[in-house]
């Protein structure tokens, strides 16, 4: 395994190395950082991984938190997901954003990554900034910008809120019966929720009209 | 510092030593766990903000995992909580759910442990199951099993779901601009999403019949 070290004539900064070697100690980072969080995960136990000397890794990829930058960099296309879930009847724009953001925590290839981000948000400042650009600039603002409604910015925030909130409970800590749901059953449960904090009311207006004509005060 | 160990006959399994030192430990902790996560705070990290010594420390709770269970010890009644939602207009539920959860975070006796529970929940297997038991078992399934609605457990675990994500993306990641979004702002926006998850539709049904009333076709 050195004999690839050897091999290769490394020069920093241009991603030199085999394609394949850089493409297989990239998925074994995704899946170390998926299962370790950033704290857990050592270059080691990558190098392990994917069958590579942990000099090659430090040498392709610099430090642990380089190589966590490079491990998750989304292989999908965010703000193409973004107009396709602006494609279609307006009121069912919930529905496709959950169905959209479920299906990469579905995906073999993205959950990894994804689960890789939140494991190490809630500890490591980097990986919280990448998790907090994601939620607040992401694809959800573009689509929250489609919407002719104030506040695009807690609109988008507030439906990621609910999408990472589930995607915690169902692939990080597992709790049943949200673990085991199936998909179908929670793009019914919260596609009412997304499409509400995207385009309908968040000031509660309605929830007091509501009281007024149960007869109680609104204050 | 050593002093106090010194000072004090331990006793292992009987939680001895003065109630004051145990309890600047245990705040000590809670403080730690809450800002690096299970995974990233130490034994001797806790003690030197106690200001004693790391073998007082090891000799009070044992191991770190031990000292992390007892620092996680809810210092509020829970089912009391559950209780308290439960008294008052049917259609408020939500709200009132989302202000006492949303209270507790705001409460400085309580964040640090719930900023802990969550930091260490994605990576460390015993904090995972803490919050796993607190999103199935906990005051979220007393509510929701105390209104007669299908699918208590569900409907318990996916207002449980809005709660942590909105805690993880205000309070652990700080996303704006949830992170500095008025309190009320919070509790009008998600009030109704909890009002439903607890005691309304989660078939889509309503959805559905939405689309028919438009001219679309029922599949």
């Amino acid at each position: 395994m050195t004999d690839a070290a050897r091999q290769s004539p490394v020069r920093t900064g241009r991603r030199p190395g085999s394609g394949d070697t850089r493409s297989r100690v990239l998925l074994a980072a995704r899946a170390s950082f998926g299962e370790l969080g950033f704290d857990g995960a050592t270059i080691r136990h990558v190098a392990l991984r994917a069958g590579v000397d942990p000099a090659l890794v430090h040498h392709y990829f610099g430090s642990k938190q380089q190589l966590f930058v490079a491990a998750m960099e989304f292989p999908f296309d965010l703000p193409g997901m973004a107009s396709r879930i602006l494609e279609g009847p307006r009121d069912e724009l919930g529905a496709r954003f959950v169905r959209s953001v479920l299906g990469l925590w579905e995906t073999p290839a993205t959950r990894p990554l994804l689960l890789g981000l939140v494991r190490s948000a809630t500890t490591d400042p980097v990986a919280a900034a990448m998790l907090r650009q994601l939620l607040a600039e992401g694809p959800f603002l573009a689509l929250s910008g489609a919407i002719d409604q104030p506040d695009a910015a807690l609109r988008a925030t507030l439906a990621g809120s609910q999408l990472i909130g589930l995607a915690l409970a169902r692939y990080v800590v597992a709790v049943e019966p949200l673990a085991s749901a199936p998909f179908e059953v929670l793009v019914d449960a919260l596609a009412p929720t997304v499409q509400r904090y995207l385009a309908g009311d968040l000031t509660g207006a309605e929830r007091l009209e509501g009281a007024t004509e149960a007869g109680e005060p609104v204050p």
